[in-house]
């Protein structure tokens, strides 16, 4: 879930003030808009210590009219505290209608500080994520605007952070008499963290993940996140309008690096080497199988890609390597009646193969978040929900026992053009594109944005995300069998 | 809970065709106007076995269009469902939009039968509970109208109706390969149902608690309930009109016996008895408090009623025995403008005292749920969603250890009248009386109703309430001293 954040968003400092201005004053005309309004905008901000909150909640003071705005931090408790019931404390603190409460240090703190030192055991870790979702819950029932944002930086600017040794920068001293101290405790800290987010990620309060290395980039998003939550909001009070209708602000800069820039596309293999390894890893997927069906343990594997990325023969050295009654390979497109009859998640459920079989879907649930996003098929906020859906729906499966495979294909928008073309002129292939392939590869940038924001939103422990270098297709096949293999072969291990 | 359900409810024959014949051609007209629309109808029922779930389903496919209705009851298990993640059985059940969907044993009934059965632990029920919440939650934004019914009958009708000795009766066979069987486990089965409901309760899909001993009120009442939730999910998906303001039909009937005429308000105490008891009880608590106290355990106690039932003078009894730095009253008219600022919580939750403490309240957040109800200050959605508010804010402060008293004193309609009277000729008791009072006195039935359904549903293992008869001052006031003993002697106990 983090590491696919870490792909470098920066934004430079000459155009950081161009964005700053006009955001600036956006902020300030929602700030006093929500004066005159019945409900208040809830800020959480959460991270790892040394990812920059202090500073954004500067910048957020900055950036509006303080006087509308009280931040509480619980970084000192008290006994005053202590014995009362936990949320007590934040009762007391929650903003007035009209107002805005910033959150460090929130209701989130504890239980997942709880969790890093092992005071507190899975139950009672995933009790008190019911509890927020509960108090949440409540308070966006009655009106309340949440807002969570998780800043997430690397190992390495954390380090420096907290040690003071972070180039031109002036940290804070650390005071708190319960230290959120994860110095070598970071990977731990990151997989509570994760929990604490897919726990606790709904419709009405969702978590926005944000890369918090460059902090002109951070103040920037967050901004940007605060004020569209602001907007949708006022749209939500004002009239009937869903929030999906009201005008987002989308951030202008320039294209930001996304995780698929992470993926190396000179990747490439020999036509021996492949045909060896093909033969080697068909073998033991064949083997993997079996042992899978002996030990009732289902697949679910996800193929997702660009079109022209080499799904469909992908997918077939796969299959060939499976026993025939041990598989099956379901297709999408767009949904039947029946289908649209019911929940979109529905038409995926019904698919499920039994314990011990292999189920492929060639394209998923994720054309809710690909597809119907960039299409604008599915409103802002039916796609912005289904990622805690899908996030839900895959934990039942991986509790259930299944073991998950998601690959997304990648490759290059020069080598989409040149199989287009080739798809053009080779007769038996020529059904394979069509003048809605054409008009999707002008909306590369958007898939782009949405690929990046589905991998890291629900690349999870259970069901991470593979990101296949497709440009060299033997190179990808391979990629994709040893990714089974590798996965399969853990999972009945354990 | 369910005790206080039983009030004996119930329609005559001849009453209930005259009802059954409007309810029926409005039942079917909201059936016709759903296969129009863009979303399912879900029907649950739920209550233990010999509640005539069976009979209700049969009833309102005969009061519908059964080509729009399809009940799934899964009394038979496959491996086919035992070999997929728990909710595929359901998913696969799940109606298409503008049907119906009645389930009769759903998703409730396996963790109820594994818990009364104890292969599950309290962590993994309330994992169950949270999976349905989610399950429920999911469906709901995406528009399904979510209507929970739960039968309750005594035990003995149960018993009856499992042996068949029920009077002019025909039991269907109980064929099922999991048995819902719960004969000689009935408490524990109506602990587990109290837990189940409470852990599931949501504002998105309530639960309704219906007494099912007389079957004519059981159907017009469950009849009634589901045409309510059709015309609001109606409305809610026609225009912006929230759901309180559609029009509600409500039983037309004559009134029906509440929980308030189980208490018997003839009872009364001797001056004499009274002085010794008043002494008596005063002592135990003063020691009980200071026992609190030591144990760092807090009480809560609330106190409601009707106008001039006297609470304030038991309350008096109550703190006279407690020091005084051990316990703050506070009391409750109508919200400040602060207090309106927030949350209706948000008053009490600030009120709260530390461990040891003792807090009373004069009026409560059982005013949501009475004359804000009554009075239409919270909208019917407001209101009906804050019986799980609630119940989720009594739930936390007993977790933390707090002890927890409500009582209603309850007084006759003739009583109050005297009492009126009565104040308006003593000088220094006509500022107790005011025209707001007699005009409340009007709505003593809107209130009795109100009172009735706030008993059932909050009243819980680890906060019920306690029915006062209020008639004779004395008797009243020791009946609550002596609840305080026994309450707090137990919890301190434990």
């Amino acid at each position: 879930m983090f590491k696919t954040l870490e792909v470098g968003k920066q934004i430079k400092s000459s155009e950081f003030n161009e964005l700053a201005l006009p955001l600036r004053q956006k902020l300030l005309e929602a700030q006093f808009d929500l004066a005159e309004r019945n409900y208040p905008v809830i800020i959480v901000i959460g991270g790892l210590d040394g990812s920059g909150k202090g500073a954004l909640i500067h910048r957020l003071n900055e950036w509006m009219d303080p006087r509308g705005i009280e931040t509480s931090t619980f970084w000192e408790h008290s006994d005053e505290e202590e014995s009362r019931p936990y949320f007590w404390r934040f009762w007391r603190r929650l903003p007035s209608r009209g107002q805005i409460g910033i959150f460090l240090g929130s209701w989130y703190t504890h239980p997942a500080q709880e969790k890093i030192d092992e005071k507190i055991n899975d139950e009672e870790f995933s009790q008190y994520c019911k509890e927020i979702e509960i108090f949440e819950h409540m308070l966006n029932e009655d009106g309340a605007v949440i807002v969570k944002l998780w800043l997430h930086v690397t190992r390495d600017t954390q380090r420096q952070q907290l040690e003071g040794t972070a180039p031109g920068k002036k940290q804070n001293p650390r005071v708190t008499d319960q230290p959120y101290e994860l110095r070598g405790k970071y990977k731990q800290a990151l997989q509570v963290s994760e929990q604490l987010i897919l726990g606790t990620d709904s419709s009405h309060s969702p978590w926005h993940l944000i890369e918090a290395e460059d902090r002109h980039y951070r103040d920037i998003t967050c901004g940007e996140i605060v004020l569209n939550a602001m907007l949708a909001g006022a749209a939500r009070h004002t009239t009937s309008s869903s929030a999906a209708e009201h005008q987002l602000v989308v951030n202008s800069s320039a294209a930001q690096p996304t995780v698929l820039d992470s993926v190396d596309l000179e990747l490439a293999l020999e036509r021996d080497d492949y045909k060896e390894q093909l033969a080697k890893y068909q073998a033991k997927l064949q083997d993997l199988a079996w042992e899978a069906y002996r030990h009732k343990r289902s697949v679910v594997a996800v193929f997702e890609g660009w079109d022209a990325a080499g799904k469909g023969s992908a997918i077939r050295r796969v299959t060939q390597a499976i026993d025939p009654r041990l598989y099956r390979l379901v297709q999408f497109a767009a949904p039947t009646d029946e289908e649209n009859a019911h929940h979109y998640l529905w038409r995926f459920w019904r698919q499920l193969q039994r314990d011990g079989r292999c189920t492929f879907f060639d394209r998923s649930w994720y054309g809710r978040v690909l597809v119907e996003r960039v299409e604008g098929f599915a409103t802002l906020e039916e796609w912005q929900r289904s990622y805690g859906e899908i996030n839900q729906f895959e934990r039942q499966l991986a509790e259930h026992g299944s073991i998950l495979l998601k690959f997304w294909i990648h490759i290059s928008q020069e080598e989409q053009y040149q199989r287009f073309k080739a798809r053009e002129q080779e007769p038996h292939k020529q059904h394979k594109i069509t003048e809605e392939d054409w008009r999707n590869r002008d909306k590369w940038h958007d898939y782009e944005l949405a690929v990046d924001q589905m991998v890291s939103r629900t690349s999870t422990r259970h069901a991470p995300w593979t990101l296949v270098s497709g440009n060299n297709k033997p190179y990808a096949r391979i990629q994709i069998l040893k990714t089974f293999c590798k996965t399969m072969k853990q999972a009945l291990e354990d």
